[in-house]
Parts: C-alpha cells; sequence; structure tokens
C-alpha cells in the first residue's frame, strides 16, 4: 500500500472544547480510483493497528485477497493519538515545541471520524462504496457514518457497539492504572511508562481471548508449581506491543474507546441507528467477552436495512482478525 | 470470634524445598467443641480475606446463622503468605533479622494444606464434621482433604478447582506485571508497590464480576465522554484493598493459587478425586469467568459420593460471597 500524510492548516475542533493545531493524518491507500467513483473501500483500524490494512488483515485485504486493489480503492487513515503517522501524543505541541505526551488532549471517536472527514473531502471523496471497521474500526465506522456528509453504500461493522460498556470500560480503566503505576509515565519521555504498557497489554489480551482459548494453547503438564506458559504467554505479549507502541497513544486510544456513546449530544441511541440507510452487516464473535454479540445485536435491531450474522469462534473479540475463513464467505456474500 | 496465633517451633518443610523458620499460624475460633467432637465446622478463606469468618461471611456465619457458634465449633486459619497473622512477607526472616518482602519464599495450596495440618494436630482435631471453602479456599479445602490425615466427613467446596487454569493463571501474571510496574515493588518496605496492587485489585474485580453487574451498576447517562463511573468503582475497590492489604502478601498468594494442581506429584487428577470418601457439594456459579462451573463439574464427577449444584447469579465469582440467601438454602439441605 501507499503511505501519504495530509496536512490539515486549519485548527481542529476537538468534541472537549480544545484544538489541535497542525493536525496531520496518515493514511494508506491501495488501488485506484475508478471513474464511476464507485469503487472505494474505506476501512477503520482498531486499537494499537496502523493504516496499512494489508499488514493486519492480511488474508482479506491483500493482492489476492477478496478486497483487492485490482478491484478496489482501498483506503485506510490512522487514527488521531495513534503513533503510526497521524497526530499523537509524542508529536509537538505548538504551544511549547516539545512533544505533548501527558498533555495531549481527550480525544473521543467522533473526533476520529471528523479527521476522517477531513481526509474524504482532502481526497474528492463524497461517496464510499464499503465502509468497515471492528472493535474500534467499528465505532469509528458507525461515527464516521452518522457524521451524514458522505454517501455510504455498504457498511459493515465487526464486533463493535454504539456506546461502550461500564465493563469495557472497567477493563480499559485497569490498563490505564497498571500504567499509571509505572511513575515513568511522567516523564515526559517517549519510552514513559513502558512497564506499565506492558501490563496493560496482558490486560487487554484477557479481553480480546477466552478461558477456551488460553486453556487449549497454554497448559502444562502437571508437575510444574511456578513459572507457568500463561505467564510466559502473557510476557511475551506485553513486551511485543512495548517494542512497537507507546503508553501515551495507548493511553489516549484507549479513553477515545471509552467515549463511544453515540447518543451522545443527540436524541437517542435508537434515533440515530435510525437515520442509516446504508445496506449493513453487523458481525458478531460468539464467544466476545469484551465485545459481547448482544451489543452488535442492538445495532443491527436499529439500523432499517441491516441484518446481523455471528461466527462461532473459541477467539473471543480476536475473532474478527482471527476467523478469515468465515469473514471471506459472510463479505463474499455481502458485496 | 477469638483470635489466637499457634507457634510451631520446628522448620516448616515447603513443597519448593526450602524451609520456612518460626512459623506462626493466626485462626480464629467460636463456639465449643462438643464431647463427641463432631461438631467441627472448618473455613478455608479466600485469597485476600483473614480468618474472622463471622466478618467475610456473615449471614452464613454468625452468631444467629445456618454455622453459628451455639451447635458448632468454628475454625478458620489464615493462610501462610496473608497479612492477618501468619508468617507472611512482612515477617522477620530469621536468616537476616529483616522482613522477607520480595525474598519470602513460593507457598503453594499443598503449603497451606500443611500448615492446617499442624494447627490440627495442635488442637487435637482427628475429625472433622464440615470443611468448607471457596475460591482459595476450596483448593485448600481439597488439598487439606486429600492429606487425608484426619476425617473429613462433610466437605463443600465453592466456585473452585482441582488444577488451575491457565486463563487464571494468565489473569493472576497481569496483576503481578501491574504490580512489578510500580518500581516501588523492589524498594523492600511495607508500601512497596502500592499503586501497582491498586491496579492489580482493579484487574482481579473484573474476573470476580461480570459484564451485566458492571452494566447494572456502573452505568452513565449519554452525556459523559470521560470520567466514568466504572472508572471510578475500579479505582476504589484498588484503593480499598490497598488500606487494607500490601502488594508482598498478594503477589505471594496470586502464585499460590497457580500452583494448584492436585495431579501433581501424584498418580492423575481423576485417581486423587476418587480416594475422597466424604459427602461432597460442589457448588459453581452459572456467570464465573474466573473458575467456570465446568471446573466445579470435574470435582464433582470424580468424587465418588459427590453432588454439583450451580447458583444461577449475575455476580461471576463472587456469587459465593453475594449469593447469601441461595447459599443458606443449599446447605440446609446438604448438612
Amino acid at each position: 500500500m501507499n503511505f501519504q500524510q495530509y496536512h490539515y492548516n486549519r485548527p481542529f475542533q476537538l468534541e472537549n472544547g480544545q484544538t489541535l493545531e497542525n493536525l496531520t493524518i496518515a493514511y494508506h491507500t491501495a488501488g485506484t480510483l475508478n471513474n464511476k467513483k464507485d469503487n472505494i473501500i474505506w476501512v477503520c483500524h482498531a486499537l494499537t493497528a496502523n493504516s496499512d490494512v494489508f499488514d493486519w488483515w492480511a488474508g482479506l485485504f491483500g493482492e489476492n485477497d477478496l478486497f483487492n486493489p485490482k478491484d478496489h480503492f482501498i483506503i485506510c487513515a490512522n487514527v488521531i493519538g495513534s503513533n503510526y503517522g497521524t497526530t499523537n501524543p509524542l508529536s509537538i505541541n505548538p504551544a511549547t515545541n516539545t512533544p505533548y505526551y501527558r498533555d495531549f488532549p481527550t480525544i473521543t471517536i467522533k473526533d476520529m471520524a471528523n479527521a476522517h472527514q477531513l481526509l474524504a473531502e482532502h481526497l474528492g471523496i463524497t461517496s464510499i462504496h464499503l465502509l468497515i471497521g471492528g472493535s474500534l474500526g467499528g465505532q469509528q465506522a458507525l461515527e464516521f457514518t452518522l457524521l451524514d456528509k458522505l454517501k455510504v453504500d455498504n457498511l459493515v461493522l465487526l464486533a463493535t457497539n454504539a456506546v461502550h460498556s461500564p465493563w469495557g470500560i472497567a477493563f480499559n480503566e485497569s490498563q490505564r492504572l497498571a500504567i499509571e503505576a509505572d511513575p515513568t509515565f511522567n516523564d515526559m519521555t517517549e519510552d514513559g511508562g513502558k512497564n506499565g504498557l506492558i501490563a496493560a497489554r496482558t490486560i487487554a489480551m484477557l479481553s480480546y481471548r477466552t478461558y477456551s482459548i488460553y486453556n487449549e494453547k497454554q497448559k502444562d503438564d502437571h508437575s510444574v508449581y511456578t513459572d507457568f506458559k500463561a505467564s510466559s504467554y502473557q510476557k511475551y505479549q506485553g513486551q511485543k506491543l512495548a517494542n512497537r507502541f507507546n503508553a501515551h497513544s495507548y493511553w489516549t486510544l484507549s479513553k477515545a474507546m471509552d467515549s463511544q456513546n453515540i447518543a451522545r449530544n443527540r436524541k437517542s441511541l435508537e434515533n440515530s441507528l435510525a437515520q442509516i440507510s446504508s445496506k449493513t452487516l453487523v458481525i458478531g464473535i460468539s464467544s466476545d467477552i469484551l465485545f459481547p454479540p448482544t451489543e452488535q445485536k442492538i445495532i443491527a435491531n436499529h439500523i432499517p436495512n441491516a441484518t446481523y450474522t455471528e461466527i462461532e469462534s473459541l477467539f473471543g473479540h480476536d475473532g474478527f482478525l482471527v476467523e478469515l475463513k468465515e469473514l471471506n464467505k459472510i463479505l463474499n456474500h455481502f458485496v
């Protein structure tokens, strides 16, 4: 995919009242816009992903996949707060000429959607053939659609919600408390809070996976009384994220996830969903404990032209990234 | 209840090969042993509880409860590692004349059971009318029975397991990583790791409760985009534990929970359970994600004289402490 950055040169208004100066939006594209301009697939990425969809959703997006650059013009923008090219806590704060770090403002899902809209306008996009996203990406896709500034023909929402749950917020709060327990988070450095981030990621893994999958993949024999495989797995996953991410971005994005509530400053949740005219497919993962299927059913029940499909999986929330065979089947049928 | 401490004056052999000098076992009793010595109820407490059963299991244990000191001689011993009177990481290490802190040895559930046995011998107890425990307490009750040094007439195991799951170990590992993210844990002080402990407890809360209960009790109205009730709840619960516990004990006890595997150094899990002749009642909580009912069913399936009962509850693992009405009904019928 091709990496580009769009520099918006006016103040960007945030939902919390503050403005972000010098907003940069990083994005990847693949393929070419056709003459009828009706082959755009816009992908919204999840918490710690980037805008290179061919990288993290290979098997669904790629040269020879269902969503490929021969047939489609594929675009994905990195969200505000993420450290993959868009303005984030490590960017320079024009007010101080140093990185923001903990001074980075609170970002909401609606802010992310507004930034997507700026990019769409910059690219001259007024209509999207397929808008798709899972988890935090689905939250954005929903808000992006609700902005109602461009035509979304087909909308696919995976393992996501219209209002983030108290349970999901509590999971994120525990992760932030783990980061805060690491006092280097206040050091105003790039590596600040690294050990906290490691712990935080391991907590997130518990919410992304299931009892069954840990049981299947991390079981020890009966002789062990300490240093279990499950412990090594947690440490490995924590370190792996810490090698490619930072605590400041993670903090910001977890707060953004918490902010998801499409009823905020609108009439109601039901009324908001009823406004969506896109042909919509909502996909749940049977074993998802973080965004349980009940949350996707609410969305599907209130969008007029929506259907709900559930993938039977032991993988929990991660199923939306892992269950590629099933996703190909469902999406091939839908588009 | 009456608080006492028993001082064992020989080296106490631990499963990991080390010995613990000057072992002190704190315990509470209530009621009087009858002439036939057949009215003993021995309670094993859970992770952060103490030996004062009337305090943390009121409604089931108390002056006017089902298990009362008029009819029964009730005893509960504080486990090794816990900071309620039994030898723990804040105790003086005779080798250095300073507290153990991080040098406290790895304790297993079997070590806890061996300490219970020492106390039973000290008190001249050779037979128990009812042995009961939930969670870590159930793990001890199972090991205590398997020592096969005294007669257990009735055994009640709640929300517990015979082998701790990779999922449960992963939950505990995330909690330890949160404690480790707090560098004061290495300070060798009583308060070391306090912020880590706060984060750890909030992670544990997620495993003790459920999506439904958070949804029911911590929901905000639609106007909020930050500082949610669920966040406050997590912080409150974390701080509450940190006010009465310390990171060193918590660390030690979480490792002990991980160690639970009744097949270690025995023929097999099935064979071990088959040796138990006590009349046994195994109780599961329908919504328990930490010790799911499948784990209690395994126990009940392999103990010859066992029955399994499940309590329908939204409270998850905490149901074994919270669902007192149902517990009274079930236990009144059993004993």
